[in-house]
Protein backbone atom coordinates (compact mmCIF):
# COMPACT_ATOMS: atom_id res chain seq x y z
CA UNK A 1 0.00 0.00 0.00
CA UNK A 2 1.15 3.45 -1.02
CA UNK A 3 2.30 5.91 2.33
CA UNK A 4 1.29 9.35 1.77
CA UNK A 5 3.54 11.78 4.07
CA UNK A 6 1.36 14.86 4.47
CA UNK A 7 1.74 17.80 6.71
CA UNK A 8 -0.52 20.09 8.56
CA UNK A 9 -4.46 20.35 6.76
CA UNK A 10 -4.75 23.90 7.57
CA UNK A 11 -1.79 25.24 5.50
CA UNK A 12 0.02 22.47 3.88
CA UNK A 13 -1.47 23.02 0.12
CA UNK A 14 0.47 20.92 -1.49
CA UNK A 15 0.00 17.72 0.70
CA UNK A 16 -3.64 18.27 -0.25
CA UNK A 17 -2.93 17.60 -3.79
CA UNK A 18 -2.51 13.88 -3.72
CA UNK A 19 -4.52 13.30 -0.99
CA UNK A 20 -7.40 14.32 -2.25
CA UNK A 21 -6.87 12.70 -5.63
CA UNK A 22 -6.45 9.30 -3.72
CA UNK A 23 -9.37 9.52 -1.58
CA UNK A 24 -11.59 10.90 -4.35
CA UNK A 25 -10.82 8.04 -6.34
CA UNK A 26 -11.21 5.69 -4.02
CA UNK A 27 -6.97 4.42 -3.72
CA UNK A 28 -6.07 3.06 -0.24
CA UNK A 29 -3.07 4.51 1.29
CA UNK A 30 -1.34 5.00 4.89
CA UNK A 31 -1.97 8.59 5.85
CA UNK A 32 1.22 9.66 7.44
CA UNK A 33 0.69 12.77 9.34
CA UNK A 34 4.11 15.07 9.67
CA UNK A 35 3.26 19.02 10.88
CA UNK A 36 5.58 21.48 10.78
CA UNK A 37 6.73 23.03 13.71
CA UNK A 38 9.05 26.02 13.57
CA UNK A 39 12.30 25.31 12.97
CA UNK A 40 12.92 21.65 12.85
CA UNK A 41 10.56 20.62 10.31
CA UNK A 42 12.93 20.79 7.78
CA UNK A 43 15.04 18.02 9.29
CA UNK A 44 12.33 15.96 10.31
CA UNK A 45 10.85 16.31 6.97
CA UNK A 46 14.19 14.80 5.45
CA UNK A 47 13.90 11.43 7.43
CA UNK A 48 11.76 10.03 4.86
CA UNK A 49 11.51 13.12 1.51
CA UNK A 50 14.87 13.87 0.17
CA UNK A 51 13.78 17.45 -0.28
CA UNK A 52 12.55 18.12 3.28
CA UNK A 53 8.99 18.77 1.40
CA UNK A 54 6.20 17.40 1.59
CA UNK A 55 3.91 15.50 0.35
CA UNK A 56 6.22 12.41 -0.42
CA UNK A 57 4.60 8.91 -1.34
CA UNK A 58 6.30 5.58 -0.08
CA UNK A 59 5.92 2.50 -2.08
CA UNK A 60 7.53 0.08 -0.52
CA UNK A 61 11.71 0.68 -1.56
CA UNK A 62 10.29 3.54 -3.45
CA UNK A 63 10.20 7.57 -2.78
CA UNK A 64 8.43 9.70 -4.93
CA UNK A 65 8.84 13.28 -3.79
CA UNK A 66 6.67 16.06 -5.77
CA UNK A 67 3.32 16.10 -6.22
CA UNK A 68 3.31 15.68 -9.91
CA UNK A 69 5.37 12.96 -9.74
CA UNK A 70 3.20 11.35 -7.59
CA UNK A 71 0.58 11.76 -9.52
CA UNK A 72 2.37 10.24 -12.70
CA UNK A 73 3.59 7.62 -10.78
CA UNK A 74 0.27 6.51 -9.54
CA UNK A 75 -1.32 6.96 -13.32
CA UNK A 76 0.21 3.73 -13.76
CA UNK A 77 -1.43 1.66 -11.08
CA UNK A 78 -4.25 3.28 -11.99
CA UNK A 79 -5.88 4.59 -15.20
CA UNK A 80 -8.36 7.15 -13.93
CA UNK A 81 -5.91 9.69 -12.76
CA UNK A 82 -6.10 11.01 -15.71
CA UNK A 83 -8.86 11.67 -18.25
CA UNK A 84 -9.36 8.86 -20.64
CA UNK A 85 -9.27 10.93 -23.61
CA UNK A 86 -6.36 12.29 -25.27
CA UNK A 87 -7.14 15.70 -26.14
CA UNK A 88 -8.88 15.97 -22.56
CA UNK A 89 -5.42 14.54 -20.76
CA UNK A 90 -3.00 16.75 -22.65
CA UNK A 91 -4.89 19.52 -21.46
CA UNK A 92 -5.32 18.35 -18.07
CA UNK A 93 -1.59 17.75 -18.00
CA UNK A 94 -0.80 21.66 -19.03
CA UNK A 95 -3.46 22.90 -16.78
CA UNK A 96 -2.19 20.87 -13.57
CA UNK A 97 1.51 21.66 -14.67
CA UNK A 98 0.74 25.53 -15.51
CA UNK A 99 -0.28 25.32 -11.09
CA UNK A 100 2.69 23.45 -10.59
CA UNK A 101 5.05 26.30 -11.43
CA UNK A 102 2.84 28.79 -12.04
CA UNK A 103 0.13 31.51 -10.25
CA UNK A 104 2.99 32.49 -7.88
CA UNK A 105 1.62 35.28 -6.85
CA UNK A 106 -1.47 34.02 -5.69
CA UNK A 107 0.29 31.33 -3.85
CA UNK A 108 2.66 34.07 -1.93
CA UNK A 109 0.17 36.51 -1.00
CA UNK A 110 -2.90 34.10 -0.26
CA UNK A 111 -1.15 31.26 1.60
CA UNK A 112 -3.61 28.47 2.46
CA UNK A 113 -5.34 28.21 5.47
CA UNK A 114 -8.34 26.22 5.47
CA UNK A 115 -9.46 27.53 9.05
CA UNK A 116 -9.58 31.26 9.10
CA UNK A 117 -11.05 33.87 7.19
CA UNK A 118 -9.39 37.23 5.79
CA UNK A 119 -10.85 40.39 4.14
CA UNK A 120 -7.74 41.52 1.57
CA UNK A 121 -5.93 44.39 2.02
CA UNK A 122 -5.87 44.94 -2.01
CA UNK A 123 -6.21 42.31 -4.89
CA UNK A 124 -2.53 43.88 -6.55
CA UNK A 125 -2.04 43.39 -10.76
CA UNK A 126 -0.14 40.49 -10.37
CA UNK A 127 -2.77 38.96 -8.03
CA UNK A 128 -5.23 40.05 -10.68
CA UNK A 129 -3.70 38.92 -13.22
CA UNK A 130 -3.66 35.42 -11.67
CA UNK A 131 -7.43 35.73 -11.25
CA UNK A 132 -7.88 36.22 -14.41
CA UNK A 133 -6.32 33.65 -16.03
CA UNK A 134 -7.68 31.47 -13.09
CA UNK A 135 -11.34 32.46 -14.68
CA UNK A 136 -10.01 32.06 -18.15
CA UNK A 137 -8.32 28.59 -17.84
CA UNK A 138 -11.68 27.10 -16.09
CA UNK A 139 -13.81 28.60 -18.03
CA UNK A 140 -11.77 26.98 -20.76
CA UNK A 141 -12.16 23.22 -19.58
CA UNK A 142 -15.20 23.20 -18.19
CA UNK A 143 -16.59 24.42 -21.56
CA UNK A 144 -14.38 22.65 -23.43
CA UNK A 145 -14.79 19.27 -22.12
CA UNK A 146 -18.42 19.84 -20.94
CA UNK A 147 -17.99 19.49 -16.95
CA UNK A 148 -18.97 19.10 -13.99
CA UNK A 149 -15.02 19.07 -13.65
CA UNK A 150 -12.13 20.55 -15.50
CA UNK A 151 -11.83 17.60 -17.82
CA UNK A 152 -15.08 16.52 -18.45
CA UNK A 153 -17.36 14.31 -16.04
CA UNK A 154 -15.19 12.65 -13.30
CA UNK A 155 -13.04 14.41 -11.11
CA UNK A 156 -9.32 13.71 -12.19
CA UNK A 157 -5.01 14.96 -11.18
CA UNK A 158 -6.31 18.42 -12.82
CA UNK A 159 -8.76 19.52 -10.27
CA UNK A 160 -6.70 17.80 -7.86
CA UNK A 161 -4.66 20.55 -8.38
CA UNK A 162 -7.00 23.17 -8.28
CA UNK A 163 -8.45 21.84 -4.81
CA UNK A 164 -6.29 24.38 -2.89
CA UNK A 165 -7.60 27.49 -4.83
CA UNK A 166 -11.29 26.48 -3.81
CA UNK A 167 -9.87 26.33 -0.01
CA UNK A 168 -8.05 30.17 -1.01
CA UNK A 169 -11.06 31.68 -2.83
CA UNK A 170 -13.08 30.67 0.67
CA UNK A 171 -10.58 31.95 3.13
CA UNK A 172 -10.01 35.29 1.31
CA UNK A 173 -13.24 35.65 -0.62
CA UNK A 174 -11.38 36.08 -3.90
CA UNK A 175 -13.37 37.50 -6.37
CA UNK A 176 -13.97 35.47 -9.69
CA UNK A 177 -15.87 34.87 -12.35
CA UNK A 178 -19.88 32.98 -11.21
CA UNK A 179 -18.57 30.09 -13.22
CA UNK A 180 -15.52 29.87 -11.09
CA UNK A 181 -17.23 30.41 -8.18
CA UNK A 182 -20.06 27.47 -9.09
CA UNK A 183 -16.37 25.33 -9.76
CA UNK A 184 -14.86 25.76 -6.12
CA UNK A 185 -18.36 25.36 -4.54
CA UNK A 186 -18.43 21.81 -6.45
CA UNK A 187 -15.02 20.96 -4.79
CA UNK A 188 -15.30 22.21 -2.09
CA UNK A 189 -18.50 19.93 -1.54
CA UNK A 190 -16.36 16.61 -2.51
CA UNK A 191 -16.95 14.37 0.55
CA UNK A 192 -13.00 13.99 0.47
CA UNK A 193 -12.81 17.70 0.70
CA UNK A 194 -15.24 18.01 3.58
CA UNK A 195 -13.18 15.69 5.34
CA UNK A 196 -10.00 17.65 4.59
CA UNK A 197 -11.39 21.16 5.95
CA UNK A 198 -13.35 19.00 9.40
CA UNK A 199 -9.34 17.99 9.90
CA UNK A 200 -8.11 21.09 9.66
CA UNK A 201 -10.94 22.81 11.65
CA UNK A 202 -9.65 20.63 14.32
CA UNK A 203 -6.17 21.07 14.28
CA UNK A 204 -4.45 22.53 17.09
CA UNK A 205 -0.93 22.29 16.27
CA UNK A 206 -0.05 26.18 15.24
CA UNK A 207 2.78 26.96 12.62
CA UNK A 208 3.70 30.83 13.35
CA UNK A 209 5.10 31.50 9.81
CA UNK A 210 2.10 30.28 8.13
CA UNK A 211 -0.29 32.23 10.31
CA UNK A 212 1.92 35.35 9.66
CA UNK A 213 1.61 35.16 6.18
CA UNK A 214 -2.41 36.07 7.07
CA UNK A 215 -1.28 39.90 7.54
CA UNK A 216 0.53 40.02 3.75
CA UNK A 217 -2.87 39.18 2.29
CA UNK A 218 -5.39 41.09 4.04
CA UNK A 219 -6.91 41.43 8.11
CA UNK A 220 -8.09 38.27 10.19
CA UNK A 221 -11.77 38.50 10.48
CA UNK A 222 -12.60 35.30 11.55
CA UNK A 223 -10.85 32.29 13.01
CA UNK A 224 -12.55 28.66 13.53
CA UNK A 225 -10.09 26.44 14.36
CA UNK A 226 -10.01 24.31 17.22
CA UNK A 227 -8.46 25.91 20.62
CA UNK B 1 4.51 16.23 -36.83
CA UNK B 2 5.12 17.64 -33.93
CA UNK B 3 5.48 21.72 -34.06
CA UNK B 4 7.20 23.13 -31.14
CA UNK B 5 7.15 26.76 -30.68
CA UNK B 6 10.52 28.05 -29.01
CA UNK B 7 12.17 31.69 -28.14
CA UNK B 8 15.92 32.95 -28.05
CA UNK B 9 18.55 30.04 -27.26
CA UNK B 10 20.63 32.31 -25.32
CA UNK B 11 18.05 33.11 -22.79
CA UNK B 12 14.93 30.64 -22.98
CA UNK B 13 15.96 27.96 -20.30
CA UNK B 14 12.90 26.40 -20.64
CA UNK B 15 11.92 25.83 -24.19
CA UNK B 16 15.35 24.04 -23.99
CA UNK B 17 14.34 21.63 -21.95
CA UNK B 18 11.51 20.14 -24.72
CA UNK B 19 13.93 21.08 -27.83
CA UNK B 20 17.08 19.21 -26.24
CA UNK B 21 14.62 15.94 -25.49
CA UNK B 22 13.31 15.66 -29.23
CA UNK B 23 16.55 16.35 -30.46
CA UNK B 24 18.47 13.98 -28.47
CA UNK B 25 15.80 11.10 -28.83
CA UNK B 26 16.30 11.80 -32.60
CA UNK B 27 12.04 12.74 -32.54
CA UNK B 28 11.37 14.77 -35.75
CA UNK B 29 9.28 17.88 -35.08
CA UNK B 30 8.70 21.39 -37.11
CA UNK B 31 10.89 24.29 -34.73
CA UNK B 32 8.86 27.36 -34.15
CA UNK B 33 10.86 30.44 -33.18
CA UNK B 34 9.46 33.47 -31.72
CA UNK B 35 11.72 35.34 -30.40
CA UNK B 36 11.42 37.66 -26.65
CA UNK B 37 10.73 41.47 -27.71
CA UNK B 38 10.75 43.65 -25.16
CA UNK B 39 7.01 44.93 -24.32
CA UNK B 40 5.31 42.48 -27.72
CA UNK B 41 6.21 39.07 -26.59
CA UNK B 42 3.35 38.69 -24.46
CA UNK B 43 0.95 39.39 -26.59
CA UNK B 44 3.04 37.91 -29.77
CA UNK B 45 3.19 34.19 -27.38
CA UNK B 46 -0.53 34.24 -26.43
CA UNK B 47 -1.09 33.60 -30.38
CA UNK B 48 -0.52 30.19 -29.94
CA UNK B 49 0.24 29.44 -26.32
CA UNK B 50 -2.51 30.39 -23.63
CA UNK B 51 -0.32 31.33 -20.73
CA UNK B 52 1.59 33.37 -23.44
CA UNK B 53 4.40 31.25 -22.12
CA UNK B 54 6.85 29.23 -24.09
CA UNK B 55 7.56 26.44 -24.74
CA UNK B 56 4.26 25.29 -26.56
CA UNK B 57 3.89 21.66 -28.62
CA UNK B 58 1.08 22.08 -31.15
CA UNK B 59 -0.10 18.51 -32.69
CA UNK B 60 -2.60 18.88 -35.02
CA UNK B 61 -5.62 20.71 -33.11
CA UNK B 62 -3.74 19.63 -29.73
CA UNK B 63 -1.65 22.82 -27.78
CA UNK B 64 0.35 21.41 -24.76
CA UNK B 65 1.55 24.59 -23.21
CA UNK B 66 4.35 23.43 -19.84
CA UNK B 67 7.43 21.96 -20.59
CA UNK B 68 6.70 18.95 -18.38
CA UNK B 69 2.86 18.50 -20.03
CA UNK B 70 5.06 17.98 -23.19
CA UNK B 71 7.05 15.55 -21.57
CA UNK B 72 4.12 13.41 -20.84
CA UNK B 73 2.61 13.50 -23.74
CA UNK B 74 5.57 13.06 -25.88
CA UNK B 75 6.21 10.19 -23.58
CA UNK B 76 2.56 8.61 -24.84
CA UNK B 77 4.07 8.10 -28.16
CA UNK B 78 7.75 7.66 -27.37
CA UNK B 79 8.21 5.27 -24.73
CA UNK B 80 12.24 6.16 -24.47
CA UNK B 81 11.37 9.65 -22.80
CA UNK B 82 11.65 7.92 -19.03
CA UNK B 83 13.69 4.95 -18.31
CA UNK B 84 12.22 2.01 -18.79
CA UNK B 85 12.62 0.87 -15.57
CA UNK B 86 9.88 1.59 -12.84
CA UNK B 87 12.45 2.72 -9.65
CA UNK B 88 14.34 4.45 -12.10
CA UNK B 89 11.81 6.24 -13.89
CA UNK B 90 9.68 7.39 -10.54
CA UNK B 91 13.13 9.22 -9.66
CA UNK B 92 13.46 10.60 -12.53
CA UNK B 93 9.77 11.83 -12.86
CA UNK B 94 10.53 13.49 -9.31
CA UNK B 95 13.86 14.83 -9.96
CA UNK B 96 12.67 16.68 -13.30
CA UNK B 97 9.11 17.52 -11.47
CA UNK B 98 11.82 19.13 -8.65
CA UNK B 99 12.99 21.09 -11.18
CA UNK B 100 9.98 22.70 -12.65
CA UNK B 101 9.16 23.75 -9.03
CA UNK B 102 12.17 24.56 -7.31
CA UNK B 103 15.48 25.69 -7.54
CA UNK B 104 13.96 29.22 -7.20
CA UNK B 105 17.18 31.54 -6.37
CA UNK B 106 19.20 29.45 -9.16
CA UNK B 107 17.09 30.11 -11.75
CA UNK B 108 16.07 34.12 -10.44
CA UNK B 109 20.04 35.23 -9.91
CA UNK B 110 21.67 33.14 -12.81
CA UNK B 111 19.18 33.32 -15.67
CA UNK B 112 20.46 31.54 -18.70
CA UNK B 113 22.24 32.94 -21.13
CA UNK B 114 24.67 30.94 -22.82
CA UNK B 115 26.29 33.45 -24.84
CA UNK B 116 28.08 35.51 -22.11
CA UNK B 117 30.46 34.28 -19.26
CA UNK B 118 29.82 36.46 -15.86
CA UNK B 119 32.03 36.67 -12.60
CA UNK B 120 29.28 36.05 -10.08
CA UNK B 121 29.56 38.70 -7.04
CA UNK B 122 29.00 36.40 -4.26
CA UNK B 123 27.28 33.21 -3.66
CA UNK B 124 24.07 33.75 -0.87
CA UNK B 125 23.06 31.11 1.42
CA UNK B 126 19.94 30.47 -0.52
CA UNK B 127 21.65 30.59 -3.90
CA UNK B 128 24.24 27.69 -1.97
CA UNK B 129 21.76 25.58 -0.39
CA UNK B 130 20.15 25.29 -4.45
CA UNK B 131 23.70 24.27 -5.32
CA UNK B 132 24.23 21.50 -2.50
CA UNK B 133 20.31 20.14 -3.70
CA UNK B 134 21.72 20.04 -6.96
CA UNK B 135 25.07 18.11 -6.21
CA UNK B 136 23.05 16.08 -4.02
CA UNK B 137 20.47 14.88 -6.10
CA UNK B 138 23.04 14.74 -9.34
CA UNK B 139 25.52 12.21 -6.78
CA UNK B 140 22.37 10.26 -6.43
CA UNK B 141 20.88 9.65 -9.48
CA UNK B 142 24.45 8.84 -10.81
CA UNK B 143 25.69 6.74 -8.34
CA UNK B 144 22.29 4.64 -7.85
CA UNK B 145 21.54 3.90 -11.33
CA UNK B 146 25.39 3.70 -12.65
CA UNK B 147 25.66 6.51 -14.92
CA UNK B 148 26.37 8.33 -17.31
CA UNK B 149 22.77 9.82 -17.51
CA UNK B 150 21.14 10.84 -14.09
CA UNK B 151 18.56 7.73 -14.25
CA UNK B 152 20.72 5.43 -16.19
CA UNK B 153 22.83 4.73 -19.90
CA UNK B 154 20.48 6.82 -21.55
CA UNK B 155 19.64 10.15 -21.71
CA UNK B 156 16.09 10.73 -20.81
CA UNK B 157 13.76 13.42 -20.05
CA UNK B 158 15.31 13.85 -16.47
CA UNK B 159 18.77 15.00 -18.31
CA UNK B 160 16.37 17.54 -20.53
CA UNK B 161 15.61 18.95 -17.47
CA UNK B 162 18.58 19.87 -16.32
CA UNK B 163 20.34 21.11 -19.12
CA UNK B 164 19.41 24.46 -18.64
CA UNK B 165 21.98 24.45 -15.77
CA UNK B 166 24.72 22.70 -17.64
CA UNK B 167 24.63 26.33 -19.10
CA UNK B 168 24.24 28.16 -16.00
CA UNK B 169 27.35 26.14 -14.43
CA UNK B 170 29.49 27.15 -17.71
CA UNK B 171 28.06 31.46 -17.82
CA UNK B 172 28.09 31.73 -13.86
CA UNK B 173 31.20 29.49 -13.34
CA UNK B 174 29.46 27.59 -10.80
CA UNK B 175 31.21 25.45 -7.99
CA UNK B 176 29.75 21.87 -8.14
CA UNK B 177 30.85 18.99 -6.82
CA UNK B 178 33.61 17.10 -9.48
CA UNK B 179 30.99 14.63 -10.03
CA UNK B 180 28.51 17.66 -10.65
CA UNK B 181 30.73 19.33 -13.48
CA UNK B 182 31.77 15.89 -15.45
CA UNK B 183 27.95 15.48 -15.68
CA UNK B 184 27.43 18.65 -16.92
CA UNK B 185 30.41 18.62 -19.59
CA UNK B 186 28.74 15.50 -20.73
CA UNK B 187 25.33 17.50 -21.45
CA UNK B 188 27.23 20.21 -22.81
CA UNK B 189 28.75 17.63 -25.51
CA UNK B 190 25.91 16.34 -26.58
CA UNK B 191 25.35 16.91 -30.35
CA UNK B 192 22.01 18.77 -29.64
CA UNK B 193 23.29 20.85 -26.75
CA UNK B 194 26.43 21.98 -28.60
CA UNK B 195 23.53 23.16 -31.66
CA UNK B 196 21.45 25.05 -29.00
CA UNK B 197 24.76 27.17 -28.20
CA UNK B 198 26.50 27.43 -31.43
CA UNK B 199 22.81 29.06 -32.36
CA UNK B 200 22.48 31.06 -29.58
CA UNK B 201 26.26 32.51 -30.12
CA UNK B 202 24.85 33.12 -33.80
CA UNK B 203 21.74 35.06 -32.38
CA UNK B 204 21.71 39.13 -33.11
CA UNK B 205 18.39 39.43 -31.26
CA UNK B 206 18.88 40.80 -28.02
CA UNK B 207 16.43 40.98 -25.25
CA UNK B 208 16.81 44.02 -22.62
CA UNK B 209 14.99 42.45 -19.69
CA UNK B 210 17.03 39.16 -20.03
CA UNK B 211 20.44 40.72 -20.52
CA UNK B 212 19.81 42.87 -17.46
CA UNK B 213 19.76 40.05 -15.72
CA UNK B 214 23.44 39.46 -15.77
CA UNK B 215 23.66 42.90 -13.45
CA UNK B 216 21.66 40.91 -10.53
CA UNK B 217 24.57 38.40 -10.54
CA UNK B 218 27.80 39.54 -11.32
CA UNK B 219 29.93 41.34 -13.53
CA UNK B 220 29.76 40.73 -17.24
CA UNK B 221 33.32 39.60 -18.14
CA UNK B 222 32.93 38.40 -22.21
CA UNK B 223 30.48 38.38 -24.39
CA UNK B 224 30.58 35.60 -27.38
CA UNK B 225 27.65 36.58 -29.37
CA UNK B 226 27.75 37.46 -32.25
CA UNK B 227 27.29 41.40 -33.18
Amino acid sequence: MYALYIANKNYSSWSLRPWVLLKTLGIDFDERFVPFLQASSYEEFRKFSPTGLVPCLVDGDLTVWDSLAITEYVAEDYSQVWPGDRAARAWARSAAAEMHSGFATLRNICGMNVGVRVRMHEINGALQTNLDRMDELWSEGLSRFGGPFLAGETFTAVDAFFCPVAFRVQTYDLKLSDTSLAYCERLLELPAMKEWYEAGLAETIRDEPHDAEIGLAGALIEDLRAV
